[in-house]
C-alpha cells in the first residue's frame, strides 16, 4: 500500500497512482483528524470520494503517530493525551475515539488503537503496553459501528518474541477479519524485524490477511512474505522520489548525480511505467537540478511502480512454486551478500 | 501556449498537459542555455524528445530574459554581455548565438533575438532599440540553419505607436513565416497594451500567425484577438496554481480561503478537466492548507484547461460570426465595467 497520509499519495493523482499498479492505499487517522478533520471527510461522502480513490483504503489508528510524532502529556488506561503539532491544542485520543474517527473517514480496513512502545524499552514497559493494547482492542471491537469496515487487530510485544507470540495467540482467538504486526521499524536493527515476523506471522490465521506495518524495503518484504505476510505499507517510494532518488535494478540511485546529465537512456528499460516509457535519465537529472516539481512526480510514479512490481513478481513466483529460488537473493541477510 | 520554461510546464506531465487541450508549448532559450545547455537537449534528440511533448513547440530568443532577468554588463551592436544568474559566468549573447542555440533545441517555431527596451524609456532609447532589433533580425535570418524551423520576427517600439507601425511595416516586407509583437507586459498600463496591439497587429500579414508575447489574461487576449492576434503565451495559469488560486467563472479564487473548507462542489461544474471531474473545492482547500504538491498539479490542470477553453470558445465564436457579441463583456476596458 502506498501511503497517502493526508488523503493523497504525495505528488500523484489517483489516475497516476492507479497506473502504478497500486490496489490499496493507506491514509493516516492521526493526520486527517488534525487536518482537515473527519467531519469534512465524512461530509465529502467519505475518504474514497474525498480523495478520488476508488480502490480499497486502509486507515491506521493513530496509535503509532501519537507515540512517535506528538508531545505526549499523559498516558492512562483510558487513552493518550497529547498536544497537536498542527495547532497546539490538547487532544485526548482513546480507542473509542480512534474508531469513531475511522468510522467517519470510512476506509475499507480500519486498525485498532494500540500502544506502541519505543525502542529500546525495558521488558516490563513492553509487556504492559502489549497487555494494554489487548484491552484497548476489546474496546475498539465494542466501539466499532460499521459492518462494511474490517477492523484489524495489532500484535505488539517489542523485540520480545515470547510477548509477541502470546499476543498473537490471544488475538487469533478473537476471529478478527485481519491481523497486523505493529511496533516494528521503530529503530531496532533490521535483523530483529525478521526474527519478530518469523516468530509472529505463523501464529496468525493463514486464511486472514496478515499485515506488517511500516515495512518496507525489498528485503524486508521478501523475508516477511516468506513468513506469511500479505500486506505492507511504506512511504519509501514517494519519499525517496522527493529526495531525487529512484529504485533501479534493486539499487537506490541519486538521479541528480552528474553521471546522469548526458545519459539518454530510460531510468529502467524494462519498466512499464509512464516515466520510463517517456523520459531519459538526463531529463530527470535536469528537472531535479532545476528543482522542478515534475521531477518528484515522475520519480514517484517510477518508484511506486517498481516496488509494487516487486510484490507482483513475488505473487507470481509463489503461484508457480518458485518464490524461494527466484527470490533467494532477497531472502538472506544483506550482510551475507557480496 | 502554456509556458514550459525549463522544458516542462510546471507540475504537469505531458499527458496531463495534452488533456488540458494545449496544442503548442513555449520554452525559454535563455533558461535552457544556462541549464541544462542546448548540447544536452540536442543529445536527447531535441526538445520534443527531451521533454516528451509531441505537439508543436516554440522557443523565445532569450532577448526578453537577458534584459529583464540578468545583470547586464554591456550592450553593443554585436550583442549583449551579461552575468548568468545560474552560475555567475559571463555570457555574450548575439543574434547568431541565439539562433544557433534555438537550432540546437529544435522547436518548431523560433524567435528572432531582439532588444527589449524597459518601460518607461525615452523615445530615443526606444527608437534605437527598435532599429537595432531590425538589424539583429536580418542577422538572425542569415544565421538560421534549419528549414524545418519557422523563424518569427518581433515588432518592438515601446509605447510609441509610430515606431511600432514603422517596425511592423518593415518586418512585413521580409516575408517571414510569422510575426510577434514583443515588449509589452513590461510594466506599462494595460490600456496601453490594447492601443499598441490595435495599432500594430493589423499591419502584420493576416495570412501569417501573429503572436502577442507574454500575454495574457482573458481581457487582454480577447481584445488582442479582436485586432487579429492568433497566438499567446502566458505563465499565469500555472503560476496562479502554485499560489493556490484558480480561474473560476472569469474570476480568480483563492482556494485556501476558509469559505471552501466545507464546499463539496467541484471547482467549476461546467469544466471538463480532470480536477473538476474528480475533486471538490473542499479537497483542494485541504491539500493547499496541508501544502501538498498535488494541489498545485490539480489547480494547474484546471487553470490551463480553463484558459485554453476560453480561446477555444473564442475560435468557435469567430467561426460563427458571433465573437463581438458573445465576448462583448471582455472587449471593453475593465474600468468600464460594473
Amino acid at each position: 500500500m502506498p501511503v497517502g497520509t493526508l488523503a493523497n499519495v504525495k505528488t500523484l493523482t489517483p489516475a497516476q497512482l492507479k497506473e502504478t499498479g497500486a490496489q490499496m492505499v493507506l491514509a493516516n487517522t492521526y493526520h486527517l483528524h488534525l487536518q482537515p478533520g473527519e467531519a469534512i471527510v465524512a461530509g465529502a461522502g467519505g475518504l474514497h470520494q474525498f480523495m478520488g480513490w476508488k480502490g480499497p483504503l486502509l486507515t491506521d489508528s493513530g496509535g503509532f503517530q501519537v507515540f512517535s510524532l506528538s508531545e505526549i502529556r499523559n498516558i492512562t488506561e483510558d487513552g493518550v493525551t497529547f498536544r497537536s503539532p498542527h495547532d497546539g491544542q490538547t487532544i485526548h485520543l482513546t480507542p473509542e475515539l480512534s474508531i469513531q474517527i475511522q468510522n467517519a473517514l470510512g476506509a475499507d480496513v480500519i486498525m485498532a488503537f494500540d500502544e506502541c512502545p519505543p525502542y529500546p524499552a525495558n521488558r516490563e514497559e513492553v509487556s504492559a503496553a502489549t497487555a494494554r493494547t489487548y484491552r484497548w482492542l476489546k474496546r475498539c471491537i465494542a466501539a466499532h459501528q460499521r459492518t462494511d469496515q474490517a477492523l484489524f487487530g495489532i500484535v505488539q510485544g517489542g523485540i520480545h518474541l515470547d510477548l509477541r507470540q502470546a499476543a498473537a495467540e490471544s488475538l487469533a482467538t478473537l476471529e478478527l477479519p485481519g491481523y497486523a504486526i505493529g511496533g516494528v521499524s521503530v529503530g531496532e536493527p533490521p535483523e530483529l524485524i525478521v526474527k519478530i515476523v518469523q516468530a509472529t506471522a505463523p501464529l496468525l490465521p493463514p486464511e486472514k490477511p496478515r499485515y506488517l506495518m511500516g515495512v518496507g524495503t525489498y528485503r524486508e518484504m521478501a523475508q516477511a512474505i516468506a513468513s506469511g505476510v500479505d500486506l505492507f505499507d511504506c512511504v519509501i517510494p514517494t519519499r525517496l522520489a522527493r529526495h531525487g532518488a529512484a529504485f533501479v535494478q534493486g539499487e537506490r540511485w541519486n538521479l541528480k548525480n552528474a553521471r546522469f546529465r548526458k545519459d539518454f537512456t530510460p531510468l529502467d528499460g524494462t519498466c512499464p511505467c509512464y516515466t520510463c516509457q517517456h523520459f531519459s535519465r538526463a531529463y530527470l537529472c535536469h528537472l531535479l537540478r532545476a528543482q522542478e516539481i515534475l521531477a518528484y512526480t515522475l520519480l514517484s510514479i517510477h518508484n511506486t511502480t517498481e516496488l509494487i512490481g516487486f510484490t507482483q513478481r513475488i505473487r507470481t513466483a509463489i503461484l508457480n512454486n518458485r518464490f524461494s529460488t527466484e527470490f533467494a537473493h532477497w531472502l538472506i541477510p544483506a550482510t551475507a551478500q557480496r
